[in-house]
């Protein structure tokens, strides 16, 4: 099935190894005590120019010192090695050692060098792999990659996540068609500078070098970035793109023609994954989603619609269906940026609340309605400048409570 | 009943009014549905020496800007008048002109000018106050204030409190007996740089002029500032102190041969009643204490302490007794202050849990069993420097989804 957009078109069956070069898969190995899988790879035939955004965290993982020195040698990939279950974080040495080792035995097993091949990890924090079965498991895994995998590597990087998340579009540049794809995980610890979570975006383009990770830097602050579960963020999170120019377009760049159109897509491929990780909060019955504009600049309207999205008041209010406008205009007003107080202007979905800072009277039986709703969108216009940001957040539930008391029993 | 503590008595009973000079009251006048109080006022005998600390939240409320005025025209108070059941923010000329209604009203039934008297308010956002029910209750209550009403002042500042806060000590000061004592509500959008939060701390000992303002202030950064419920702060929170200076002591101000042992019973009283507020937290069951040490500096110390504090995935581990430590470190690592991934310690109660920010094996046990107090305290020492400070914050329950789902309704 597949859906028009400005320029590109969804396919809705399509997955990470849509575009051409690539193959992917997941076993089970034994990380997680469920018979889920929790080893995946994703693979590209050819070295995949690549690109790669970090966690800003302080503690950060293991495997995300490994990949980031395979990108640093040559800024190609051939492979993405990814275990669920375990996020080889707070390890020490060992855990170094073992991210090497299982970088070490997947290069090996694709018969590729080592520094074309990214490793990365999720799951509970402070307990080293049970590396014996993730050796048996990178053995079992190199040889069940596929076109068709696609679906088996989306569960494989699943730990709180309930449903797989998937995007992946075509459109034509130079005549020839290309697909951009991805895949991410992520539930909780989800908050800008992003969060517990992991993306893949994988494309058959040929992009110039450096171009991909100039754009996946762009993207990211506009999609992963303004997603938010609950504040906290992770040691492990990561996006790493994958181009792996086999679609036959001449290098893709800012000066190339039709480079808008595929930063459209490449853009439309994160915020699918992105809003699909909001709606999928641990606990999550809705999908909030914040615009902000009129604020001073781009970056105070980031930020001021981040700190709405991720206020615990704003999200138990959503969950309760309750219009109450004055924690969303709260949290602005703590979010350090610049507002005026007199001049705001809010409503949830097409309901004013308040104009130039008064209480507007709505019928609450309506507002109730559109926010029983499984999409919550507010706006808040704060009628000082022309900066305008969306951020995305789930609402805040007993199950979120309940999930989070016994994560690690 | 009095428990001695360094330098100052406890006193068990004590109230606001139990400082020289001070009487106080609560009445119901309508602007809580329920027949709680709603209205109350601390006031005193003489002009006293004033200090007040408010938020830093852009939005507002209204009779915040009427008490910095009052407290500009010549730093003194005769008396706060404090309402529940309505916050008179994002209410507008309106509510502007409400909250200077009040404090007139309220200085002539006093018989004093209108800048001695300061006036605060708290509850839902964006209505306006049935002022009919005001000025009756306001008239009522003025002829209610009695040495024997710091109860019911406690009760007439409460929204979704369960329990009063209250705080009192004896010292001696020149040889002659001083008091200090404090009133405070807090329950939800509880966070540093202060919160939902209302605090009233009287003293009958003489302090010289400017020196309570400095010194409320910075122990307001060490207490109220370190408490946190739910990451959101609020337009209407303030802390004000009056100082009766009936005590007789010469007037206090750092050079005092005894001024340390007052600071110290000031910052008990404040620090008693922040405790409180986290405690009582709104759908809390435990209050958790971080204390961090080992940072490069105090101001370090305190936005570590704060985030792990404030972090949901830490609240909701602790209320689910769950010796989580990687949620923990995570947070740590989130708060952009200077940490080394390889130097830190956690203790759980006594327990360690990381050493060298390596895993160390723990009685799980045990550790659910301190877990299952009322009290958690989390110890981290980040090994790098000598800054330290400590916060309070509660466990995340499904009580606080449910009491913040439907507050508005």
């Amino acid at each position: 099935m597949s859906v028009a957009v400005n320029g590109f078109t969804v396919v809705a069956d399509g997955s990470v190894t849509t575009p051409k070069g690539f193959r992917a898969g997941g076993v089970h190995c034994g990380i997680k005590k469920t018979k889920q899988r929790d080893l995946g790879a994703i693979v590209c035939e050819v070295p995949a120019e690549a690109a790669g955004v970090f966690t800003k965290n302080l503690v950060c993982a293991a495997p995300l010192a490994v990949t980031k020195e395979s990108l640093a040698a040559g800024g190609k990939l051939r492979a993405m090695l990814v275990n669920s279950g375990n996020a080889n974080a707070c390890t020490g040495e060992q855990g170094l050692r073992d991210a090497r080792e299982m970088r070490a035995r997947f290069a090996a097993a694709l018969g590729t060098a080592e520094h074309l091949v990214g490793v990365t990890s999720t799951g509970g924090i402070g307990v080293t792999l049970p590396m014996d079965n993730v050796r048996s498991g990178i053995d079992a895994l190199a040889g069940t990659l596929t076109e068709a995998g696609g679906d088996a590597f989306c569960e494989a990087i699943m730990t709180t996540d309930l449903v797989k998340k998937t995007a992946c579009v075509r459109l034509t540049v130079d005549g020839v068609p290309v697909h951009v794809a991805g895949a991410a995980k992520g539930s909780g610890m989800i908050h800008p500078n992003m969060a517990t979570m992991l993306g893949f975006i994988t494309t058959d383009a040929a992009v110039a070098p450096g171009v991909l990770q100039a754009l996946l830097s762009a993207v990211t602050d506009e999609t992963f970035n303004m997603i938010t579960v609950d504040g906290d963020t992770s040691t492990n999170d990561m996006v790493v793109a994958m181009a792996s120019g086999l679609a036959g377009n001449k290098p893709l760049d800012p000066a190339h023609p039709e480079w808008e159109k595929f930063a459209a897509a490449f853009r439309f491929v994160a915020k699918t994954l992105a809003k699909a990780i909001a709606r999928d909060g641990e606990g999550a019955t809705k999908l909030i989603e914040v615009n902000v504009t009129g604020a001073a600049g781009v970056e105070d309207a980031r930020a001021i619609a981040r700190t709405i999205a991720g206020s615990n008041l704003v999200k138990a209010a959503v969950y309760g269906s309750d219009a109450n406008w004055g924690r969303v205009i709260a949290a602005a007003g703590r979010a350090g940026r610049a507002m005026n107080p007199d001049t705001v202007d809010i409503r949830i979905g097409d309901i004013f609340v308040l104009r130039k800072s008064a209480p507007v009277a709505f019928d609450e039986a309506a507002a109730k309605a559109y926010l029983d709703g499984d999409t919550v969108a507010i706006h808040v216009d704060l009628g000082i400048g022309d900066g305008r940001a969306t951020a995305w957040g789930c609402d805040l539930t007993y199950d979120y409570v309940k999930i989070n008391a016994s994560y690690r029993t």
